[in-house]
């Protein structure tokens, strides 16, 4: 392995929890300013209907004014969502679903088996790339401890659906390593390309989980700029796993990311003041101040 | 391994670069609160001069306030220092070098060898358990990348001179496993109950580095209450691993701390307020907002 991929996740999963309405202008300099640091894949926002989340209902002008040369995606919650994706031409598309119906039912008002039916229907109408999220892959905040046999059941079905990818989500951030690797024994048949770890750093543990990713042969991980998002808790308390400290572990562990860590801890400043945030992530602070 | 060893050292190292003097009463509760949050070795101040580090100059009154039932150790930089270590009869100190004459050299005026003579002359002088600080070990401020063979020379030095333990620490916070590997490479003969580690969260990397360590058959770390400390740069950057997140970690791993992290996360709350700073730590923010 000589490198990693990251899949940016900031200005969907970032945005999507803030109360802040952030101007669709800053979005679009926000995610050129992350192209521009060397990220390639980013997911840019949610077909979610702004009744739910405000914050994302501009897609369709931020779509318009998103910068050539990026991969860009977007959250498709259902066949509603799916219409409004295809009439804007988007090619690459997210659905979300969980390990546990306790959470599906809490956050999408589905069982997980009834989420995965709309996939297949999803799947049916688009033709493009999909990306299958799996929450709650540790723990449900609902329904406790998950086995990952249960998550071999959902990944199993999202593939015979036929999305080409997954990714597998500590949506609370509490998982360890000895967690990611009964899991991966659960996985390790399935074609480690097309599984992508989305850790959460709630705790601290989302760079021990990487760690030992890497070390059992997985490459691709989701990241948020500055650490935006995913944060259940106290301002400053890490939700999503920070692409800074991402990049700045793979590139010292001798791996390419194609990022500049520098470029990279500048281009989530514009949004960080919208939002009344100083920078919290670890690696983005220390850049900042060196 | 069933459980780890964990040496707070956040009253010494946590407390030495705060410019805000924190009353000698609050420092007797912190460690008491410590205490009896399950900690039981804590490096509790500095017989460094009051000129130099004035927040540790109430020493002898805060040794004369320690809660029984307690493993305190001091640092002591030179005889002078261990002259009233003697006076107040604490049998247990720290002696403090680095991998590089350069850091030395900033921080405590000598080369390495130099600081060693001291050390041989305080080990003639003292019965007591030693403690080897070894700074600098993966990368020097000042001189850059550090082989692991400076460090292994610097330690081999250390138990010659008859320290019990040594400690290595990634003085600012650099660190990946690969590194961890290499240098625990060239260590590896040496036994690994003497050997503890230091590792810092500046970059966010200490947890992966404290798996690492576990994985190749260490468990003894030094951390910090509430990630005080060891921070050269702006607030809320993480210099010395949090306690909370190594405690953490290491109990859903499996592994006993003897620490309650609940307890833990509050000793250090008083403390934090007096500072003006917000918790910052991230399993104390997780623990104290559920």
């Amino acid at each position: 392995m000589t490198g990693i991929r990251i899949i940016e996740v900031s200005p969907r999963d970032g945005l999507q929890n803030e109360a802040v309405a952030v101007p669709t202008g800053l979005k679009a300099n926000f995610v050129s300013a992350l192209l521009q640091s060397g990220l390639s894949e980013i997911e840019v926002s949610s077909f979610v209907s702004p009744k739910w989340v405000p914050q994302l209902g501009d897609i369709a002008e931020l779509w318009s004014m998103l910068p050539s040369g990026g991969t860009y995606s977007a959250l498709v919650p259902n066949e509603k969502g799916l219409d409004r994706a295809v009439e804007l031409g988007v090619d690459r598309i997210a659905v979300f679903t969980a390990a546990s119906d306790a959470f599906t039912k809490k956050n999408i008002n589905m069982t997980v088996d009834e989420s995965l039916e709309v996939f297949a229907r999803i799947r049916s109408l688009h033709k493009g790339f999909i990306r299958g999220y799996v929450s709650t892959i540790f723990e449900c905040p609902y329904a406790g401890l998950i086995d990952p046999v249960q998550v071999r059941r959902v990944v199993d079905r999202l593939f015979e659906i036929g999305v080409n990818e997954v990714s597998l989500g500590d949506t609370i951030g509490v998982g360890v390593p000895t967690e990611v690797k009964k899991l991966v024994n659960e996985l390790s048949d399935l074609p480690k390309e097309k599984v992508v770890w989305h850790f959460h750093d709630t705790r601290g543990t989302a760079i021990a989980n990487v760690s030992t990713a890497l070390d059992l042969g997985y490459s691709s991980f989701d990241s948020s700029a500055a650490g935006l998002g995913g944060c259940p808790y106290a301002k400053g308390a890490g939700g999503n796993l920070a692409t800074e400290d991402l990049v700045y572990f793979a590139e010292r562990m001798g791996l390419r990311t194609g990022a500049d860590l520098v470029a990279l801890s500048q281009a989530s400043l514009p949004i960080l003041e919208v939002l009344g945030k100083a920078p919290f992530a670890k690696a983005q602070v220390a850049v900042l101040a060196s």
